[in-house]
């Protein structure tokens, strides 16, 4: 698929299919994955392919709790109506955890360092377009406390559960998100 | 441009040809930064097209200032030789500032708000895509501190300057970083 298409092409899909998806898919996405740039060539990054049920609902129940104390905190009433569902159907989570350690000269800087985040953020766009590419669909999602995911997933307090990626085959095609126009969000410096 | 070629094509460019670039160019690179994913569409972004030398030498001095703190804190021997100079040399720098209120439902939960940095760092990497499939080069540059980028760029403390897109014609073709195999990245949950 040509590169200008992925990027507006791709939406973010909450309706799977429950077909499994081939192990050389999930290599494909991965492999695209790990071709973001970042900090020093640091790649923060680590993979968790995740298809045991048992850990889906563990995932499930985490973004429940979640619901419950974000609305309570919030006052938001459409929380009331959001169904993380999805996260039981769809047949692949891909959870994305960053290396804080994997940093450039951020590390030193003022506000703190940043570029392992980016640099993760930068995988894990890589991979919705390459799973667009490859005809699924997918959501990038972060509904979730660190500290319980980091117990789900077995990983040490010295890393960031950053998002996870659900994907699958789309069961229904998600409609496209308006944009606010490059008038509103640009400022040339000439 | 293929998705995948651009994914695994893509290199960090430091080394750019003065040429200026046309502005419907720089238009489509960001209308493919636009077309990312964010948390509840917020768009937590703003551009800084930056061809105005005045501000370029100054953010090439605030780097030299960082440099030289960084290697005073950090002692790295090989940020001695570290050479900025390709920020006078890119004829076109894009500033990406992040709006931290443009985030999800993780501003109340308990590791603060990320997801404005994921959205922005994924409109960052649907740049350098559509960068590379423009047949030009460019870097993704972080070597700043934020408070000073704020008074270079003219934007107020509430936001965050995230990183800069250094992009031109390339003059010197980057060679390839090498990656970590999925072995060492990758763990299934099955």
């Amino acid at each position: 698929m040509e590169i200008f298409e992925a990027i507006k092409g791709r939406r973010s899909c909450r309706d799977f299919l429950p077909d499994p998806i081939p192990e050389e898919t999930i290599e494909k996405i991965l492999e695209a994955a790990i071709w973001a740039p970042s900090p020093l060539n640091s790649q923060p990054w680590s993979f968790y392919v995740i298809t045991n049920k048992e850990i889906k609902d563990k995932i499930f129940n985490e973004t429940v709790r979640c619901k419950e104390w974000a609305q309570e905190v919030s006052g938001w009433k459409w929380l009331g109506g959001y169904d993380p569902g999805f996260l039981k159907q769809a047949p692949v989570m891909i959870a994305v955890v960053a290396n804080p350690k994997g940093t450039g000269v951020d590390m030193f800087q003022e506000e703190g360092n940043m570029g392992y985040l980016q640099a993760c953020a930068a995988a894990i766009q890589n991979m919705h377009l390459a799973i667009h590419a490859l005809g699924l669909g997918s959501v990038w999602f972060t509904f979730f406390d660190k500290q319980p995911m980091r117990e789900i997933l077995g990983v040490g307090k010295e890393l960031v559960p950053l998002a996870i990626v659900c994907l699958g085959k789309i069961a229904k095609e998600p409609a496209p998100m308006p944009r606010k126009g490059l008038d509103k969000k640009v400022t040339y410096l000439k």
